[in-house]
């Protein structure tokens, strides 16, 4: 590569939780001007960001679809695990720097906001002090999940905790008892944890499970009417504060 | 009122954090074609939402000011600032409801995201049960703030917790010390006792200061590089998650 090329930036442009008009202005406009654009997907599957985009992106956008090694199949706990992934994001990550230094601008699609537990963070710790990149904030999925909800979320001094439901179920208990509102993520097969420690803490009957959140097939409804139900990993559970109110 | 009008709806929008280009493009289409359009603001004050859609508006669009009574003349635990805001409330929404009533659809702006400790809320649980209300999410402050911190706010399985700086001082610290990753808002006059609480959880040289996020004048600094400095209310104070990173 010359010297003389002025490098492109990569731009991890959060898509927000996944109606496209609740995309910010920014992110409209770099997708349909993008000419490089890379996105994480399952092997063999199309991807929810991908998807999200259609219709958006330019048809002459050249697109690195980055697939995941592996999701599911090994515990994230596995020291392969992290072996796998670590390579895999190196390797996106080189190939992402080659096309900046070519001078070339490339938008990285993200679901949700890049910064709040995204895939993109683990590029842009890889790519920063090499090449230009910018991040553009997005919608939360669960600013999406409390809209749909049709209740707030915090209120006054409400203390708001945002946990995993991959956490062990102990932890869970501990930070549900503590706080005044709740957002619990990654729920899928980890509902029934989700459930024992919400009863645990006192919070089983406030609870509310809100899926696809902003997106077709958008459902909510109290967590206890939903006995039995898997949820799909991306669903979200609150718990809404109750502080002052005028 | 006839009772064969159909009743407008309320538009409860999400401005973002305050840069227009990060507004939704929902939220864009409602404000350039609003009727009417009423907006929080101190007495005398244009009002940082009514600023931020200075030039999206229509020139035709009917204003609302809602001027708070009070806003720190009177500390939140008195009986008399309750009463003050919830007579303000009561009056702001009986006028939304007669414009809704009478056909009309009215967009209220809503820095931040509505449902995350806005002001809007007031309105909306007074409103809700008697005409159409509807929420439009956004990008909230603190997605603005860890953006502009160039870090990700929480990786893998961290624990987020947001708290008002307005909380007695230790009930900061004890959830300072619980949670991996902070956010804390509401700063301005408690700046030292966020401090304190800080050194005490264990977390004072890992937090940020954040003001201004995706405003004219961000700034971005260790919170000990800015000792002595007295930070605007709206600013935000940022602790990192650490968590699992392949």
């Amino acid at each position: 590569m010359s010297g003389t090329v002025t490098p492109g930036t990569i731009h991890g442009v959060g898509l927000g939780p996944g109606d496209v008009d609740l995309m910010s202005l920014r992110a409209h406009r770099l997708l349909s001007n993008a000419r490089h654009v890379a996105y994480f997907r399952k092997a063999g599957a199309t991807g929810r960001a991908r998807k999200t985009v259609d219709g958006i992106l330019p048809d002459h956008a050249v697109e690195f679809a980055m697939e995941y090694p592996v999701t599911t199949e090994i515990p994230v706990s596995h020291p392969d695990y992290n072996a796998a992934l670590s390579g895999f994001y190196a390797g996106c990550a080189a190939h992402l720097r080659a096309l900046a230094e070519a001078g070339e601008d490339v938008v990285v699609l993200c679901e949700g906001d890049p910064f709040f537990y995204g895939s993109f963070m683990h590029l842009y710790t890889r790519l920063k002090e090499d090449v230009p990149v910018q991040v553009v904030p997005a919608i939360t999925g669960m600013s999406a999940a409390w809209t749909a909800s049709g209740q707030p979320i915090t209120w006054g001094d409400d203390v708001l905790s945002v946990l995993m439901a991959t956490l062990p179920e102990d932890e869970l208990v501990r930070h549900m008892a503590a706080a005044d509102a709740l957002v619990v993520m990654k729920i899928g097969r980890n509902i029934d944890k989700v459930r024992r420690a919400l009863r645990a803490a006192g919070k089983y009957d406030a609870a509310w499970l809100v899926e696809y959140a902003s997106m077709e097939g958008q459902t909510v409804q109290k967590l206890s009417d939903a006995e039995g139900h898997m949820p799909p990993y991306f669903s979200v559970v609150l718990v809404h504060g109750n502080g002052r109110r005028p």
